[in-house]
Parts: C-alpha cells; structure tokens; sequence
C-alpha cells in the first residue's frame, strides 16, 4: 500500500425525500451496493453528493446513519466543508470521531481571488481545531470553486501537517497538474476527479480516484486498479476503461448531476434517485426517457 | 415612504476575536456609532461582515447580542444564506422570530451555471420554509457568486410572495441594471451595493444604499439621502458624494475588506479592528501606514 488513501472512490449521489432531507435507506442501499460492486470506499457527500445543498445536521444525520445502516466507517470519506473554519471544523470532528477513512475539503469559497496565505490559514485553522490526528484530502475543483490549490499550498500544508496531509482528488480535468503534482509529492496520494483520468492518473503514480460515473460503474473501474499495470491484462483494462468513459459520456449529455441521478433512478430501479435539491433541478422527462434508451444500448 | 427597506444601510464589517469568534462589544459599540453617524439600518453580516466566514452559531448569536447591546431589531438587516435551503432557513428564521427589519438573501453560491428555475425552488422553499411573513432583499453580487439574479426571476417571485420580496442590493457596478430594475419593478426597492452609485441610484428611482464605505462615511451618505432632490441642495449633496467616493476609492486601494478592517482601526481607535477571518489577510504594516496617513489626508 502505497498511500493512505488508494483504491476506487464512488462520489456518492445522495437521494432526497419529498421535503429536502437526505433518503437514509435508498442511500444506504446504493452504498452497499457500491461496495459489493467494486468500490474501496464511499466519498459521500462531495459535489455529485450535494453536499453543499444539505444543512450541517442532516450533513452529521447522514453520516451517522450510513455507519448505523452497516457501511464500515473505515471505508467512508465524507466532504466536510463548508465556507467559514467553524462549521468546517465541526463537520471534521463529527466525521473524524466516527472512525472515517479520511475527509475531503474544499478550500473556503465564497470570496474569489484570495490569497494562499489566507488559505492556508483556512486550512491550519481546521486542522488545529479539530483536536485529533486524521487524514485530509484536498478538493481541486477550480471550475466550480474559481479557487485553485496551489501547489506551494499543498507542500507548506503537507509540511505543517505529516501524515494528516495525505491526498487531493484533482477534479480539474487537468492530466498536467495530476503529473506535476506525481512527481513533485510522492507521499500525495493524486486522485483522479474524473473517470476518463483513472488509468492515466495510475500510470503516472497516482493513487486511484473519487468519480461521479462509479455510482454507474464502479466494476469497471475496479478492472482498470486491479490490471492497470499488468501487461497481461492490457486489453482487459483498456476495455473497462471506454466502459467507463462511454457511461461517463452519457452522464454529460446534460446537467451531469441530475443526469446520474436520472441513470441511478433506472439501475437502482427507484425513481426516488431523480430529483436533485435546489438549486439543481431533474431532467425532464423526454431527457431521461433518452438517457434510459442510451443506457439500453450501452448494455446497463 | 415610497419602498418598505430605504435609506442608507451600512454594510458592517464585523471584528474578530482571537480565536476567530465576532468581538460582540467592539462590533456593538460601532453599530451604536453608525446609527448616530446617520444610518437607517445596519445590514449586518453581508460581504463586508464575512458573514460566510462565521459559523452558523457564531451568526445567530452575534444578531442575539447586538440586539441584546441596545441595536432595535427593527433597524437591523442580517444576511442569512447559507448554500443550502435548511440551513438558510435556520438562519432567516432565527432572525425573524427576533424581530429584524427584514434579512437580505444571496442566490445558492456553489453551484455555477444553474437556471432560473432552480434558483425559484432555492428561494421559495426558503420562503416557505421560514413559516411566517418577513421582508426578503436580494444579494445581486455576480463578480462574487458567479450566479446572476435574473429580471424574469425578481418578477417570478415579487408575483409568488408579495409584500416579502421588497427590494435587492446591487453590489455588481451596474448602473444600467439598477435602472433597469427600478423602470420594471416600481415596488422593489433598489439598493446600490457601491457607495459611488448612492446619488445616480436615488434620482432613478432607487430606494438607498448598503454599502462598505458606510462605515466609515455614513455622515456623508445620509447628506446625500437627505438632499438629493432638494435643488438648493444640490452643491452640498454632490459634495458629500464626492466625499464618499474619496473614501471609496482610498478602501479599493488594497483588498477592500481588509482595507476597511485598517480604516476603522484608525477611525474607531482599535486595533482589534485589524484581522479578517481566513480565507482573508491584514494588510501588511507598511500598507496600513500607508491607508492611515492617506485617511490623514482626507481629514477623517
């Protein structure tokens, strides 16, 4: 093993009731389900978890009753961001006091173009307040955010903080940084935000990912960690991998998110999976029909 | 009385603790200040107060004591977003069942490239979900939240929630906009976000102001509220507004809120005005020497 936090991560979608509240039992289910198909863990509560749409208390609920619904904690990395250090730091040490994995923060982003200074302040502030050692995984999403994670923030962060610091899932969609950020941090673990990434990202040293399509195929990507670097199994490997970027592609043929909601509503076979919270919204119903049709002839 | 929220309302900024708490008794004394300088109203808690950069506890309680410290709620005007709908509700509902004058709500801030319709579900379920009649203003701060408030949107809800969508603060720059609005919606009342803008928004129709350089200058913007249709006025009023954008400009000259934190330093005689909460940064000393000798200058 070598980092902290290897392997296959699902950004779990998260189900919502009629009154805007995390679905426990449908998501518990998928997560199982995750996990029986492939999965090394579950990061619940990212961007394609909506994490952000949730109020911190349902935020604590949900991650309380996945471990209660049998999900291991050790097997969990929930997003606990959020914009200020207080409700950041709290998110962090409930999810920290109950046995996950690791966690996954954003850098704060309400205001734009602010300083690496003033993020890394952010991110001290976090880590000292919750009290305990834990493993963090940065979140480099700069299309959503507009703020980057530099990497002389990563390295004074990784410095500051040994063993705490151990990863970042880069959602940018650029194979550049991935590789900059390979070589220059080798006990990094760089996790690849987007699944046509994965086994690039694996060849160039990376750690695994955390993708949205592994809530459709997380099998696949389980073929692609397990062969990516035995020559036996190249075809193998190279065929999960356009398994993976063809789902993928479907999933953007609209709003990506409410789209894997609208996929996860037909393999799950509940429609509970098709709305999203505000200010998303569902696809509508002539688009879903078409995303149901396409996954027909994708063969899932 | 032409629009239910007039006036010129200060954007307060808030001071911070050591332990990045808000300094209740600092804070209290300046809202005390402002209204005796010629404030209607302190908006408290927008952009300029970090709101976003407080926890969810931290917000409620700091409304509780400004209250409790002698501040009527009916002259206060606290932000209550959050980027979800529970913990938006959470906050405005909080503050409403102390009695505010009415809470000003940004759009959903972490999702880029969302529809109208979307932010509709965003702010009706808030509007529901509070359970009561209060008075709703807009936060139109595209350059921050990358999220636009649509006319088509205004109007959508202004036609759902009469009497509760009464007004918007335009902090985007955009005179255009403003009037714009103020022709097509003659019963919302339109806020200029940008101090220079006081004078031009009020001859088309505009109901005030919440600005950052009200707290520093509050004296001169009340002029302007108090004369600017008043033609042996005139000299005095544009006077006064020229005042304004000194100070306006002399704030812009670094990063604004720190900027203004150092200004009122000097002009509250504290420096525990100094420090803004990650992810924002003092200026440096040189810096602040520098803004205190221009203040110096401009005979503040």
């Amino acid at each position: 093993m070598k980092h902290a936090i290897q392997g296959v991560h699902c950004a779990a979608a998260t189900p919502v009731t009629a009154d805007g509240k995390p679905n426990l039992p449908l998501y518990v289910d998928h997560c199982r389900k995750l996990m029986d198909e492939g999965c090394h863990g579950i990061a619940m509560l990212g961007t394609t978890g909506e994490a952000n749409s949730f109020g911190l208390h349902d935020r604590m609920a949900l991650l309380d009753g996945t471990i209660e619904g049998g999900l291991a904690a050790e097997v969990l990395l929930p997003g606990t961001s959020a914009p200020s250090v207080a409700d950041t730091v709290e998110l962090t040490r409930h999810a920290v006091r109950a046995g996950v994995k690791g966690v996954v923060l954003l850098p704060p982003y309400y205001y734009k173009g602010v300083s690496d200074e003033g993020l890394y302040r952010f991110y001290s502030r976090v880590i000292e307040g919750v009290g305990q050692d834990f493993r963090m995984v940065f979140y480099h999403i700069p299309q959503v955010t507009q703020i980057p994670i530099s990497h002389d923030l990563i390295e004074r962060l990784m410095q500051a903080f040994p063993g705490i610091v151990v990863g970042i899932k880069d959602s940018s969609g650029d194979l550049d940084n991935m590789k900059a950020m390979c070589d220059r941090f080798p006990d990094l673990g760089v996790l690849a935000g987007a699944d046509p990434l994965m086994l690039p990202v694996l060849k160039m040293g990376g750690a695994g990912c955390i993708t949205a399509t592994s809530n459709l195929r997380s099998d696949a990507l389980r073929v692609v960690w397990e062969g990516w670097n035995d020559p036996a199994k190249s075809d193998e490997v190279a065929a999960a991998q356009d398994r993976i970027n063809a789902w993928r592609t479907l999933s953007n043929k609209y709003v990506q998110l409410p789209t894997v909601k609208a996929m996860l509503a037909r393999s799950r076979g509940d429609t509970g999976w098709l709305m999203p919270q505000p200010p998303l919204v569902e696809l509508a119903e002539a688009e879903r029909a078409e995303i149901w049709a396409e996954m027909e002839q994708l063969g899932g």
